[in-house]
């Protein structure tokens, strides 16, 4: 089969029909199978099983004498904070522990610099419409929480190897209305890329003309790698201080996709006084976070070594899915010539592109066949793709067999949307 | 020995010379005693010991089907909403499950509504200097979230029956820049009174000058009697229907003094369309709050019927606290007449009365003597109490041994300070 665009019109009939007869027997089978978000799948969940019981009834004392199931300590037990320390590769004195979810961490801290600025500085609302850098495609998480406070979001491309910074720089060093940055330098999503350790430097060295411009460096998938080494990055908080800029990252993570996904400890890192000043809002918010799970995470994980060995069988389990995808993509797709897509060695997700104005159309021909992905459009502000053509694939969910079944169909939809645009 | 004020100068001095002598011989004797919170003592935290292993390995499913160790549901779990809709006397639509602070989710319904107005109307925030009616004494962490937020606090005179309701409509119904009111309806923090159902009654009934007047319910002692019957009070929510203002009560309560303090579940109720609109707020804010905690507690508890038998026995524990704090102010201060304090059938607080002038006297001979108390004054907006006279008492911490030996050192501080002040 030659590329489609280089069939006659009758071959793209033929091909068309042959299609559509395909994806009606699809729709036939009734299927029901979702891949509309990056969950793990049960059998990763159930390598946390021993946290059910990791804590014996007489066992509540962090390594400071601190009893774990009374009141206090705003930010983190020690033995927590160490592990995350060594996860971010800063100190633990640069860690303030949270509750079970980073993305709320940073829905607070961006309602705290709206409300009242960053470090007692002028609150973001006060300074006019207020704007941040979307790196696109991105996580749509990322985009609702700027929709949420009204900030407005400026798309710059992602490059194989992080944001385009030429761009980034031309809009940040020159528009103090541009307050912050959303990053994910490592498995971005949903492209999967790693940031060129010259791309991390140039956004340290970023002169922005916002003195309180902020980076959310939103490292989630930081040890998430399933295929090949750990990736090391240069340590923002560490390349941010030596270009003079040591406020301007907040760096932020969870053990969400390590342990379970619904019941995790998140962390953030950041200097010292950007701790001291989101502490004072934290003594006035929570008598402090749940320090129990904080202690299972500890008991159950022991140290950061634990928690690497602890990945490597996540790893064992979501690399076959990731390459029944690839695999599948590449006997279905490959000689059409309609669509390109991402093989990242870690994160959640695979970044697929399909001809422009296709994407929509289909996601919405898996719908019909009971196929769910992420809505097209939702790795870009407002959910609207103007090329319509980005769709993100979560393989983590599904079985082997659910997931190879959907991508068939998957990659089906894809050839049958784009001949519909050819014809 | 008649009362301190029928004494003549000759018998003060004496009497003063003899306390200075037992505060000197206190001051020797190197104590280290904390009453400053209302933190639980750790025999009570006990009792949930069987919390730790309640769930087993292969128990993480909800009711309805949901692996709790997975991402999902914003606003909890059934069973546990069961639970609190009982505990609270409302329908379980009518409740939202929170984090593990009642705190926070106050703190961050506050935060809503400055930044985006309750229910979308206009936001607080551009509204002017609002205000909040903040009846006094009453809870320092109310107070410093009003601080935090840069809403101006409203005092009202607290009664045994509740706020003075003349006053709280006269400025309620006339000020359309009131917003909001603080109540801790059952066992106020610090008087232990339960509002009378003519205070509820009334405050349902307020006709709020601001169409976004919200009652602050936080009702986190409403199961805490340790004396006597559960006190029943009038639902407010019902109240505030019958009276046309559904949308005005917030209800908020949690485990944290039932389970473990640290690591418990809080919840608020509130109507269905203001629930409709928190969950907005929710959905960007985070995945969902940690399930398999929520499902601990409906394990361990299995009904309002076990948080209730459980709760006997936390009564059991604090009663002889409190009867003991009771018993050695009558031993040493009825006579005096320079003091006065409450005596409630439940709650974690006795609220303490001295002379004009002299409570914060009496806390700082207390922290000379090695008895750390919640500071004078902190039951007051910005931590000041224009008569220098409410001191608010913990008894549940301490052991039985120590908080008598506290309660005798702060007896002797109390009267000390009388006498400074009255020689």
């Amino acid at each position: 089969m030659p590329m489609y665009k280089e069939l006659s019109n009758g071959q793209k009939l033929s091909e068309y029909n042959r299609l559509k007869k395909q994806h009606a027997a699809y729709c036939a089978e009734n299927l029901a199978l979702d891949m509309s978000r990056g969950k793990p799948g049960p059998e990763q969940l159930d390598l946390a099983a021993g946290m059910h019981s990791c804590l014996a009834e007489d066992d509540y004392y962090s390594s400071d004498g601190i009893d774990c199931r009374n009141y206090g300590v705003l930010d983190g037990i020690p033995e927590i904070k160490k592990i995350f320390a060594d996860i971010l590769d800063v100190s633990p004195g640069e860690v303030i522990v949270g509750g079970n979810s980073s993305l709320g961490m940073i829905f607070d801290n961006i309602a705290s610099n709206v409300s009242h600025g960053v470090r007692d500085s002028i609150p973001w609302q006060k300074q006019g419409d207020i704007k941040f850098i979307c790196p696109v495609p991105g996580y749509d998480r990322h985009f609702a929480i700027c929709d949420y406070f009204h900030i407005k979001m400026v798309t710059v491309k992602m490059t194989p190897a992080g944001p385009d910074m030429d761009e980034v720089e031309r809009l940040v060093n020159h528009d103090p209305l541009i307050k912050g940055m959303w990053c994910v330098p490592v498995y971005s999503n949903p492209d999967g890329c790693i940031y060129s350790d010259e791309v991390i430097r140039r956004i340290a060295g970023l002169t922005p003309a916002a003195h309180d411009f902020r980076i959310y460096w939103d490292n989630a998938y930081c040890i998430h790698n399933f295929r090949g080494e750990r990736p090391e990055i240069p340590c923002i908080l560490r390349e941010c201080e030596k270009s003079g800029n040591p406020h301007m990252p907040l760096v932020f993570t969870s053990f969400s996709k390590i342990s379970f996904s619904g019941a995790a400890i998140s962390a953030m890192a950041a200097s010292v006084s950007n701790c001291d000043f989101i502490r004072k809002r934290l003594a006035v918010q929570s008598i402090g976070p749940d320090k129990l799970n904080q202690l299972r995470h500890a008991r159950f994980f022991g140290s950061v070594d634990g928690v690497y060995s602890h990945m490597t069988k996540i790893a064992d389990m979501i690399r076959p899915k990731f390459e029944a995808v690839i695999e599948t993509f590449e006997n279905n797709l490959s000689q059409s010539g309609v669509a390109e897509w991402t093989d990242p060695s870690g994160g959640y997700f695979i970044s697929f592109t399909t001809l422009p104005g296709c994407a929509a159309r289909a996601v919405s021909l898996c719908k019909e066949a009971g196929v769910t992905l992420t809505p097209a459009g939702s790795t870009y502000p407002y959910g609207k793709d103007p090329d319509d053509s980005n769709i993100r694939i979560a393989p983590t969910y599904p079985t082997l067999c659910e997931l190879k079944k959907a991508m068939e169909v998957f990659s089906a939809a894809v050839k049958l949307a784009s001949l519909e645009k050819l014809l």
